[in-house]
Protein backbone atom coordinates (compact mmCIF):
# COMPACT_ATOMS: atom_id res chain seq x y z
CA UNK A 1 0.00 0.00 0.00
CA UNK A 2 0.91 3.46 -0.64
CA UNK A 3 1.09 6.59 1.51
CA UNK A 4 -2.29 7.96 0.70
CA UNK A 5 -0.36 11.69 1.10
CA UNK A 6 1.66 10.79 -2.31
CA UNK A 7 0.49 11.52 -5.82
CA UNK A 8 -0.70 8.51 -8.32
CA UNK A 9 1.26 8.26 -11.32
CA UNK A 10 0.26 6.41 -14.21
CA UNK A 11 0.99 5.87 -17.85
CA UNK A 12 0.05 4.91 -21.22
CA UNK A 13 2.43 4.63 -24.08
CA UNK A 14 1.87 4.66 -27.13
CA UNK A 15 3.45 4.67 -31.07
CA UNK A 16 2.44 7.99 -31.45
CA UNK A 17 1.97 9.56 -27.52
CA UNK A 18 2.99 9.39 -24.06
CA UNK A 19 -0.21 10.04 -21.67
CA UNK A 20 0.46 10.51 -18.66
CA UNK A 21 -1.93 10.57 -15.25
CA UNK A 22 -1.38 12.31 -12.11
CA UNK A 23 -4.58 12.08 -9.70
CA UNK A 24 -6.99 12.18 -12.01
CA UNK A 25 -5.49 15.06 -14.16
CA UNK A 26 -4.09 14.20 -17.81
CA UNK A 27 -0.92 15.45 -19.85
CA UNK A 28 0.06 14.72 -23.00
CA UNK A 29 3.49 14.64 -24.57
CA UNK A 30 4.95 13.53 -28.27
CA UNK A 31 7.02 10.60 -28.01
CA UNK A 32 9.37 11.62 -29.62
CA UNK A 33 10.07 14.42 -27.40
CA UNK A 34 9.30 12.43 -24.04
CA UNK A 35 11.93 12.50 -21.83
CA UNK A 36 10.82 9.72 -18.96
CA UNK A 37 13.53 11.00 -16.41
CA UNK A 38 11.50 13.95 -15.76
CA UNK A 39 9.52 11.45 -13.89
CA UNK A 40 10.94 11.13 -10.62
CA UNK A 41 8.31 9.78 -8.51
CA UNK A 42 7.54 5.68 -8.92
CA UNK A 43 4.79 5.74 -12.15
CA UNK A 44 2.56 2.60 -12.95
CA UNK A 45 2.72 2.34 -16.72
CA UNK A 46 1.39 -0.40 -19.49
CA UNK A 47 3.31 0.59 -23.15
CA UNK A 48 2.94 -0.92 -27.08
CA UNK A 49 5.93 0.88 -27.89
CA UNK A 50 9.10 -1.73 -27.26
CA UNK A 51 11.62 1.00 -27.48
CA UNK A 52 10.82 3.05 -25.07
CA UNK A 53 9.90 -0.32 -22.75
CA UNK A 54 13.08 -1.07 -23.41
CA UNK A 55 14.53 3.16 -22.64
CA UNK A 56 12.85 2.46 -18.97
CA UNK A 57 14.05 -0.58 -18.22
CA UNK A 58 17.11 0.89 -16.05
CA UNK A 59 14.60 3.63 -14.11
CA UNK A 60 13.78 1.72 -10.98
CA UNK A 61 10.75 4.34 -10.40
CA UNK A 62 8.89 3.46 -13.65
CA UNK A 63 7.05 -0.20 -13.27
CA UNK A 64 6.06 -2.07 -16.03
CA UNK A 65 2.17 -3.33 -15.09
CA UNK A 66 1.74 -5.05 -18.26
CA UNK A 67 1.89 -8.53 -16.55
CA UNK A 68 -1.23 -8.11 -14.18
CA UNK A 69 -3.39 -7.94 -17.85
CA UNK A 70 -4.27 -11.21 -19.41
CA UNK A 71 -7.26 -12.09 -21.38
CA UNK A 72 -8.26 -14.99 -23.02
CA UNK A 73 -8.12 -14.29 -26.83
CA UNK A 74 -6.88 -16.35 -30.03
CA UNK A 75 -5.37 -12.97 -31.33
CA UNK A 76 -1.63 -13.12 -31.76
CA UNK A 77 -0.66 -10.30 -30.96
CA UNK A 78 -3.44 -7.50 -29.07
CA UNK A 79 -1.45 -4.84 -27.96
CA UNK A 80 -2.07 -4.19 -23.85
CA UNK A 81 -3.62 -1.17 -24.58
CA UNK A 82 -6.37 -3.18 -25.78
CA UNK A 83 -6.05 -5.78 -23.29
CA UNK A 84 -6.36 -3.48 -20.21
CA UNK A 85 -9.10 -1.78 -22.03
CA UNK A 86 -11.31 -5.22 -22.40
CA UNK A 87 -10.06 -6.01 -18.82
CA UNK A 88 -12.48 -8.12 -16.73
CA UNK A 89 -15.20 -7.06 -19.83
CA UNK A 90 -17.77 -9.92 -19.81
CA UNK A 91 -19.76 -9.08 -22.71
CA UNK A 92 -19.01 -5.74 -24.86
CA UNK A 93 -17.31 -4.11 -27.48
CA UNK A 94 -14.32 -1.41 -26.86
CA UNK A 95 -14.08 0.94 -29.43
CA UNK A 96 -10.64 3.20 -28.66
CA UNK A 97 -10.66 6.36 -30.93
CA UNK A 98 -7.08 7.72 -30.40
CA UNK A 99 -4.23 7.97 -32.46
CA UNK A 100 -5.51 4.43 -34.43
CA UNK A 101 -8.74 3.12 -33.81
CA UNK A 102 -9.02 -0.37 -31.97
CA UNK A 103 -12.28 -2.22 -31.88
CA UNK A 104 -12.50 -4.61 -30.11
CA UNK A 105 -15.08 -7.48 -29.18
CA UNK A 106 -15.63 -10.02 -25.99
CA UNK A 107 -18.12 -12.17 -25.35
CA UNK A 108 -18.35 -14.62 -22.27
CA UNK A 109 -15.03 -13.07 -21.21
CA UNK A 110 -13.43 -14.38 -24.51
CA UNK A 111 -11.51 -11.81 -26.98
CA UNK A 112 -13.13 -12.76 -30.04
CA UNK A 113 -10.76 -10.32 -32.36
CA UNK A 114 -10.61 -7.11 -33.22
CA UNK A 115 -10.22 -4.53 -35.92
CA UNK A 116 -7.24 -1.97 -35.81
CA UNK A 117 -8.17 1.84 -38.47
CA UNK A 118 -6.21 4.94 -38.64
CA UNK A 119 -7.04 7.48 -36.25
CA UNK A 120 -8.87 10.88 -37.03
CA UNK A 121 -6.11 13.18 -37.05
CA UNK A 122 -3.76 10.70 -39.44
CA UNK A 123 -6.97 10.61 -41.69
CA UNK A 124 -7.47 14.16 -41.78
CA UNK A 125 -4.11 15.11 -42.12
CA UNK A 126 -3.69 13.20 -45.44
CA UNK A 127 -6.79 14.64 -46.94
CA UNK A 128 -5.35 17.92 -45.81
CA UNK A 129 -2.08 16.99 -47.47
CA UNK A 130 -3.36 16.82 -50.57
CA UNK A 131 -6.28 18.90 -50.40
CA UNK A 132 -5.10 22.08 -48.64
CA UNK A 133 -7.95 24.17 -49.63
CA UNK A 134 -10.15 21.68 -47.48
CA UNK A 135 -11.27 22.58 -43.71
CA UNK A 136 -12.37 19.79 -41.84
CA UNK A 137 -12.91 21.26 -38.89
CA UNK A 138 -14.78 19.81 -35.58
CA UNK A 139 -18.53 19.26 -35.48
CA UNK A 140 -20.60 20.10 -32.28
CA UNK A 141 -23.31 17.46 -32.81
CA UNK A 142 -22.97 14.69 -35.36
CA UNK A 143 -25.81 11.76 -35.85
CA UNK A 144 -25.64 8.47 -38.29
CA UNK A 145 -28.53 9.65 -40.34
CA UNK A 146 -27.20 13.06 -42.08
CA UNK A 147 -25.23 11.82 -45.59
CA UNK A 148 -23.04 14.64 -46.45
CA UNK A 149 -23.63 17.22 -49.37
CA UNK A 150 -20.35 18.73 -49.12
CA UNK A 151 -16.61 17.53 -49.51
CA UNK A 152 -15.46 18.43 -46.01
CA UNK A 153 -18.94 16.78 -44.13
CA UNK A 154 -17.95 14.09 -46.46
CA UNK A 155 -14.76 13.57 -44.79
CA UNK A 156 -15.84 13.88 -41.32
CA UNK A 157 -18.78 12.14 -41.46
CA UNK A 158 -17.09 9.48 -43.57
CA UNK A 159 -14.65 8.82 -41.11
CA UNK A 160 -17.33 8.52 -38.26
CA UNK A 161 -20.02 6.61 -39.84
CA UNK A 162 -17.76 4.46 -41.33
CA UNK A 163 -16.37 2.84 -37.67
CA UNK A 164 -19.61 3.31 -36.61
CA UNK A 165 -21.38 1.03 -39.52
CA UNK A 166 -18.59 -1.43 -38.66
CA UNK A 167 -19.17 -1.90 -35.04
CA UNK A 168 -23.17 -1.60 -35.29
CA UNK A 169 -22.32 -4.72 -37.74
CA UNK A 170 -20.09 -6.44 -35.03
CA UNK A 171 -23.17 -5.69 -32.65
CA UNK A 172 -25.72 -7.85 -34.81
CA UNK A 173 -23.39 -10.21 -35.74
CA UNK A 174 -22.35 -11.48 -32.36
CA UNK A 175 -25.61 -10.05 -30.34
CA UNK A 176 -23.59 -7.59 -27.93
CA UNK A 177 -25.34 -4.67 -26.32
CA UNK A 178 -22.88 -3.18 -24.68
CA UNK A 179 -20.75 -0.71 -26.66
CA UNK A 180 -18.13 1.21 -24.68
CA UNK A 181 -16.40 4.33 -26.29
CA UNK A 182 -12.66 5.48 -25.13
CA UNK A 183 -10.11 7.50 -26.23
CA UNK A 184 -9.23 11.67 -27.35
CA UNK A 185 -11.65 11.52 -29.80
CA UNK A 186 -14.03 9.14 -28.96
CA UNK A 187 -16.74 11.56 -27.75
CA UNK A 188 -18.19 12.46 -31.28
CA UNK A 189 -18.78 8.11 -31.96
CA UNK A 190 -20.25 7.96 -28.79
CA UNK A 191 -22.70 10.86 -29.95
CA UNK A 192 -23.73 8.51 -33.19
CA UNK A 193 -23.71 5.12 -31.64
CA UNK A 194 -27.30 5.31 -29.57
CA UNK A 195 -26.80 3.54 -26.14
CA UNK A 196 -22.99 3.27 -26.01
CA UNK A 197 -20.86 4.65 -23.08
CA UNK A 198 -18.34 7.27 -23.02
CA UNK A 199 -15.23 6.68 -20.84
CA UNK A 200 -12.37 9.30 -22.10
CA UNK A 201 -9.97 7.51 -19.55
CA UNK A 202 -10.92 3.78 -19.70
CA UNK A 203 -7.56 2.46 -19.61
CA UNK A 204 -6.60 4.50 -16.39
CA UNK A 205 -9.66 3.54 -14.49
CA UNK A 206 -8.94 0.36 -15.45
CA UNK A 207 -5.78 0.38 -14.38
CA UNK A 208 -6.16 1.47 -11.05
CA UNK A 209 -8.93 -1.09 -10.23
CA UNK A 210 -6.99 -3.70 -11.11
CA UNK A 211 -4.14 -2.21 -8.77
CA UNK A 212 -6.19 -1.71 -6.46
CA UNK A 213 -7.32 -5.29 -6.53
CA UNK A 214 -3.67 -6.96 -6.27
CA UNK A 215 -3.59 -4.42 -3.66
CA UNK A 216 -0.52 -2.34 -4.99
CA UNK A 217 -2.12 0.99 -4.14
CA UNK B 1 -16.69 11.90 -86.01
CA UNK B 2 -12.91 11.19 -85.66
CA UNK B 3 -11.17 8.78 -88.22
CA UNK B 4 -11.37 5.75 -87.14
CA UNK B 5 -7.59 4.83 -87.74
CA UNK B 6 -6.13 7.26 -84.88
CA UNK B 7 -5.81 6.27 -81.34
CA UNK B 8 -8.39 7.42 -78.43
CA UNK B 9 -7.04 9.19 -75.73
CA UNK B 10 -8.68 10.00 -72.94
CA UNK B 11 -7.28 10.84 -68.78
CA UNK B 12 -8.51 11.16 -65.44
CA UNK B 13 -6.50 13.84 -63.47
CA UNK B 14 -6.79 12.99 -59.70
CA UNK B 15 -4.99 14.56 -56.84
CA UNK B 16 -2.42 12.20 -56.70
CA UNK B 17 -2.32 10.61 -60.06
CA UNK B 18 -3.05 10.80 -63.87
CA UNK B 19 -4.74 7.76 -65.60
CA UNK B 20 -4.47 8.00 -69.14
CA UNK B 21 -6.08 5.58 -71.85
CA UNK B 22 -5.00 4.94 -75.03
CA UNK B 23 -7.67 2.82 -76.79
CA UNK B 24 -7.76 0.65 -74.29
CA UNK B 25 -4.42 0.46 -72.17
CA UNK B 26 -3.80 2.17 -69.11
CA UNK B 27 -1.23 4.35 -67.75
CA UNK B 28 -0.72 5.36 -64.42
CA UNK B 29 1.47 8.76 -63.63
CA UNK B 30 2.12 10.42 -60.15
CA UNK B 31 0.77 13.87 -61.06
CA UNK B 32 3.93 15.54 -59.49
CA UNK B 33 6.23 13.77 -62.34
CA UNK B 34 3.76 14.39 -65.02
CA UNK B 35 4.19 16.40 -68.13
CA UNK B 36 1.09 16.70 -70.22
CA UNK B 37 3.07 17.77 -73.30
CA UNK B 38 4.73 14.51 -73.83
CA UNK B 39 0.70 13.71 -75.06
CA UNK B 40 1.08 15.17 -78.90
CA UNK B 41 -2.34 13.49 -79.97
CA UNK B 42 -5.68 15.09 -79.16
CA UNK B 43 -6.66 13.71 -75.58
CA UNK B 44 -10.16 14.31 -73.77
CA UNK B 45 -9.75 14.55 -70.10
CA UNK B 46 -11.33 15.65 -66.88
CA UNK B 47 -9.39 16.54 -63.44
CA UNK B 48 -9.99 17.34 -59.67
CA UNK B 49 -6.94 19.47 -60.07
CA UNK B 50 -7.84 22.93 -60.66
CA UNK B 51 -3.58 23.47 -60.68
CA UNK B 52 -3.52 20.76 -63.68
CA UNK B 53 -6.47 22.27 -65.87
CA UNK B 54 -5.02 25.59 -65.76
CA UNK B 55 -1.38 24.07 -66.83
CA UNK B 56 -3.35 22.68 -70.40
CA UNK B 57 -5.24 25.59 -70.69
CA UNK B 58 -2.62 26.55 -73.18
CA UNK B 59 -2.72 23.26 -75.04
CA UNK B 60 -4.65 22.66 -77.59
CA UNK B 61 -4.79 19.30 -77.86
CA UNK B 62 -5.68 18.82 -74.22
CA UNK B 63 -9.73 19.12 -74.33
CA UNK B 64 -11.62 19.43 -71.18
CA UNK B 65 -15.18 17.76 -71.20
CA UNK B 66 -16.47 18.29 -67.89
CA UNK B 67 -19.28 20.08 -69.48
CA UNK B 68 -20.57 17.20 -70.99
CA UNK B 69 -21.56 16.15 -67.76
CA UNK B 70 -24.53 17.25 -65.47
CA UNK B 71 -25.97 15.41 -62.32
CA UNK B 72 -29.06 17.13 -60.48
CA UNK B 73 -27.99 17.18 -56.68
CA UNK B 74 -27.67 19.60 -53.62
CA UNK B 75 -24.10 18.25 -52.85
CA UNK B 76 -21.95 21.76 -53.18
CA UNK B 77 -18.39 20.66 -54.52
CA UNK B 78 -18.92 17.33 -56.24
CA UNK B 79 -15.33 16.27 -57.99
CA UNK B 80 -15.83 15.63 -62.00
CA UNK B 81 -14.85 12.30 -61.20
CA UNK B 82 -17.54 11.17 -58.72
CA UNK B 83 -20.00 13.02 -61.55
CA UNK B 84 -18.44 11.19 -64.37
CA UNK B 85 -18.82 7.93 -62.46
CA UNK B 86 -22.51 8.20 -61.79
CA UNK B 87 -23.79 9.41 -65.34
CA UNK B 88 -26.53 8.54 -66.55
CA UNK B 89 -27.67 6.25 -63.44
CA UNK B 90 -31.00 5.72 -62.07
CA UNK B 91 -30.45 3.76 -58.85
CA UNK B 92 -27.07 2.93 -57.22
CA UNK B 93 -24.34 3.45 -54.77
CA UNK B 94 -21.13 3.69 -56.77
CA UNK B 95 -18.01 3.55 -55.05
CA UNK B 96 -14.76 4.10 -56.07
CA UNK B 97 -11.78 2.91 -54.01
CA UNK B 98 -8.78 4.73 -55.67
CA UNK B 99 -6.42 7.20 -53.74
CA UNK B 100 -9.34 8.29 -51.76
CA UNK B 101 -12.32 6.17 -51.34
CA UNK B 102 -15.60 8.16 -52.71
CA UNK B 103 -19.33 6.73 -51.80
CA UNK B 104 -22.30 8.41 -54.18
CA UNK B 105 -25.64 7.70 -53.53
CA UNK B 106 -28.55 7.75 -56.53
CA UNK B 107 -32.11 7.51 -56.34
CA UNK B 108 -34.70 8.70 -59.19
CA UNK B 109 -31.50 9.93 -60.87
CA UNK B 110 -30.85 12.19 -58.26
CA UNK B 111 -27.37 12.20 -56.17
CA UNK B 112 -28.33 12.41 -52.71
CA UNK B 113 -24.75 12.78 -51.29
CA UNK B 114 -21.80 10.83 -50.48
CA UNK B 115 -18.83 10.48 -48.58
CA UNK B 116 -14.71 10.48 -48.90
CA UNK B 117 -12.54 7.99 -47.01
CA UNK B 118 -9.05 8.24 -47.16
CA UNK B 119 -7.57 5.37 -49.68
CA UNK B 120 -6.33 2.04 -49.29
CA UNK B 121 -1.94 3.10 -50.00
CA UNK B 122 -2.42 6.71 -47.95
CA UNK B 123 -4.02 4.42 -44.99
CA UNK B 124 -1.72 1.68 -45.01
CA UNK B 125 1.32 3.84 -45.18
CA UNK B 126 0.45 5.64 -42.47
CA UNK B 127 0.38 2.52 -40.45
CA UNK B 128 3.78 1.37 -41.92
CA UNK B 129 5.17 4.71 -40.98
CA UNK B 130 4.37 4.46 -37.32
CA UNK B 131 5.16 0.73 -36.84
CA UNK B 132 8.01 -0.36 -39.57
CA UNK B 133 7.17 -4.00 -38.18
CA UNK B 134 3.55 -3.93 -39.38
CA UNK B 135 3.95 -6.64 -42.95
CA UNK B 136 0.51 -5.14 -44.67
CA UNK B 137 -0.07 -6.97 -47.56
CA UNK B 138 -2.02 -7.64 -50.16
CA UNK B 139 -4.71 -10.44 -49.47
CA UNK B 140 -6.71 -13.26 -52.35
CA UNK B 141 -9.70 -13.40 -51.10
CA UNK B 142 -11.61 -11.39 -48.53
CA UNK B 143 -15.20 -11.92 -46.82
CA UNK B 144 -16.88 -10.17 -44.68
CA UNK B 145 -17.76 -12.30 -41.52
CA UNK B 146 -13.95 -13.45 -40.67
CA UNK B 147 -13.32 -11.01 -37.28
CA UNK B 148 -9.24 -10.69 -37.45
CA UNK B 149 -7.43 -12.46 -35.17
CA UNK B 150 -4.26 -10.92 -36.25
CA UNK B 151 -2.72 -6.98 -36.36
CA UNK B 152 -2.26 -7.23 -39.96
CA UNK B 153 -5.44 -8.52 -40.66
CA UNK B 154 -7.09 -5.99 -38.17
CA UNK B 155 -5.52 -3.71 -40.61
CA UNK B 156 -6.33 -4.79 -43.53
CA UNK B 157 -9.59 -6.24 -43.13
CA UNK B 158 -10.40 -2.67 -41.12
CA UNK B 159 -10.06 -0.75 -44.40
CA UNK B 160 -12.51 -2.49 -46.50
CA UNK B 161 -14.74 -3.94 -43.44
CA UNK B 162 -15.45 -0.40 -42.52
CA UNK B 163 -16.14 0.48 -46.18
CA UNK B 164 -18.55 -1.97 -46.55
CA UNK B 165 -20.52 -1.85 -43.54
CA UNK B 166 -21.39 2.00 -44.96
CA UNK B 167 -22.13 0.92 -48.24
CA UNK B 168 -24.67 -1.48 -46.52
CA UNK B 169 -25.88 0.20 -44.52
CA UNK B 170 -26.88 3.29 -46.97
CA UNK B 171 -28.12 0.52 -49.22
CA UNK B 172 -30.56 -0.18 -46.12
CA UNK B 173 -31.43 3.03 -45.59
CA UNK B 174 -32.42 3.64 -48.99
CA UNK B 175 -33.38 0.64 -50.47
CA UNK B 176 -30.89 0.66 -53.30
CA UNK B 177 -30.11 -2.75 -54.56
CA UNK B 178 -27.20 -1.90 -57.34
CA UNK B 179 -23.76 -1.18 -56.24
CA UNK B 180 -20.95 -0.90 -58.62
CA UNK B 181 -17.60 -0.70 -57.34
CA UNK B 182 -14.72 0.82 -59.45
CA UNK B 183 -10.98 1.66 -58.59
CA UNK B 184 -7.76 0.16 -58.50
CA UNK B 185 -8.69 -1.04 -55.01
CA UNK B 186 -11.82 -1.97 -55.66
CA UNK B 187 -11.68 -5.61 -56.49
CA UNK B 188 -11.14 -6.83 -52.75
CA UNK B 189 -14.64 -4.30 -51.89
CA UNK B 190 -16.62 -5.98 -54.87
CA UNK B 191 -15.57 -9.37 -53.68
CA UNK B 192 -16.76 -8.84 -50.31
CA UNK B 193 -20.18 -6.81 -50.75
CA UNK B 194 -22.28 -9.26 -52.41
CA UNK B 195 -24.46 -8.54 -55.41
CA UNK B 196 -22.06 -6.08 -56.17
CA UNK B 197 -21.05 -5.49 -59.39
CA UNK B 198 -17.06 -4.21 -60.56
CA UNK B 199 -16.63 -2.43 -63.41
CA UNK B 200 -12.48 -0.92 -62.79
CA UNK B 201 -12.58 1.36 -65.18
CA UNK B 202 -16.15 2.77 -64.96
CA UNK B 203 -14.98 6.00 -65.69
CA UNK B 204 -13.66 5.62 -68.77
CA UNK B 205 -16.41 3.84 -70.13
CA UNK B 206 -19.13 6.24 -69.02
CA UNK B 207 -16.42 9.16 -70.98
CA UNK B 208 -16.68 6.83 -74.03
CA UNK B 209 -20.07 6.76 -73.99
CA UNK B 210 -21.16 10.26 -73.60
CA UNK B 211 -18.34 11.21 -76.33
CA UNK B 212 -20.15 8.56 -78.34
CA UNK B 213 -23.18 10.18 -77.52
CA UNK B 214 -22.96 13.52 -77.63
CA UNK B 215 -21.40 12.39 -81.70
CA UNK B 216 -17.70 13.59 -80.81
CA UNK B 217 -16.12 10.08 -81.19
Amino acid sequence: MRSSFASLYLSDIGNTNVKIWRDGDIEIFPLSDFQPTIIKEKIYFISVNREFSKRVEKLSNWIDISNLFKVETEYKTLGIDRVVAINNLKNGIVVDVGSAVTVDIVKNSKHLGGYILLGKDATFRAFRDKAPHLKIENRDLLNLETTPLFSEDAIYYGFFHSIANLVLSLQKRYSIDNITVTGGDGKELHQILKGSIFKRELLFENIIDELKKDNII
